[in-house]
């Protein structure tokens, strides 16, 4: 039998504009326990960046916190990010959604430039310092490029992300629908998933090559 | 080639607690997609109950829209359940979550002298006028009992929520893990989901069954 892999799923909020984008964090959980692993979901403490109301496709007034907000998407199951300890898991993984740019960096607004939240970049590092794969989807990778630079990622065909990430040192490999980029040395896997004009489906089978790309990847 | 078949998917905000449950709702787009249909999702213009801090496990003292949360899930595109033509859809179905008792009806407060918001109830009556299939996951069915009385449903093993579904009239099946309950006289597919005390992959399957339990019943 083979061991069962714990994955720790980081949350920007809940929803695709201002959030985690909700059918990648599912699918992501799903992936996991499809394939024999359990998971536990984290998001930072912090005030979300703004509300967008997703009806309206217009910012409202209103304040939410990322935490209880991903706590939406975990069923009531998140810890604070700052409580991650890289030693209890095997993956670390950020499903997409505008959070990940406006909550866990603020890469929407300054590009290139941006900077990432202390416990995100924390948890980026411990995982790479232990050798252990990191996945993300969507336009996630480009956290991943702005802490670690010399990195492989994908975003799927969008040019002008790509165009950022090489700016940050990282290498970008154009992917369609399903497919995943990996960088072996640093153990990183990701894929396009709504990067791309993709359905449910397609993100679904994406997401499931980073799960298992990930798996084939711990000791 | 086989007829591709719409659904129509009624949420109820975006949080187990106060809406939608969230993996129930993605998982049903996802099986609808993954076995060749489309979808469009609904949800009524209305207040939310009220709002649960999915991470304290307490209320707060916001104000939400069951439509504007409804649309986190369903990424921007949401329509008011208020235009719903049964006309246009081949099947309906209302995922589980505390909205379908709080928001698309109040049996979380009433039990079985609940009653159900009149879009939900119009088209419901509207699909089972016209013979097309309605699907109902984790608490939902209670809505399809108070609405069509003499119904066969199931709500997994819950015998408090049993008794209530009998009181309304219907007749309730026990099922375990991804069983479903079929009304095959009314065209209602029901399942636990998240009734049981499952894992994403157990909801996954029960849901699954349903869509194609359903999609079996159309025309």
């Amino acid at each position: 039998m083979e061991k069962s892999r714990k994955f720790a799923v980081v949350l920007s909020g809940c929803g695709v504009f201002d959030g985690s984008e909700i059918h990648e964090a599912v699918m992501t959980l799903y992936a996991i326990v499809k394939n024999g692993g359990s998971y536990d979901i984290f998001a930072p403490d912090i005030r979300q960046h703004h509300v967008i109301d997703h009806f309206k496709h217009q910012e409202s007034n209103e304040i939410r916190n990322v935490l209880a907000e991903s706590a939406r998407i975990a069923r009531g199951k998140t810890k604070p990010l700052s409580q991650f300890d890289a030693g209890k898991y095997d993956g670390l993984i950020f499903p997409g959604g505008m959070g990940a740019v406006k909550n866990l960096s603020d890469f929407a607004f300054k590009k290139s430039n941006c900077s990432v939240n202390k416990d995100v970049e924390h948890a980026i590092n411990e995982m790479v310092r232990m050798k252990k794969p990191i996945g993300a989807c969507c336009i996630a990778p480009v956290i991943i490029a702005r802490v670690l630079g010399n990195v492989k990622v994908t975003v799927g065909n969008d040019m002008s992300t790509a165009k950022a990430l090489e700016e940050m040192g990282a290498t970008h490999q154009i992917t369609s629908f399903g497919q995943v980029a990996v960088d072996e040395r640093l153990k990183i896997v990701t894929t396009s998933a709504y990067m791309l004009d993709a359905d449910i489906a397609q993100i679904a089978c994406g997401i499931e090559n980073v799960i298992t790309g990930m798996m084939q990847m711990m000791d």
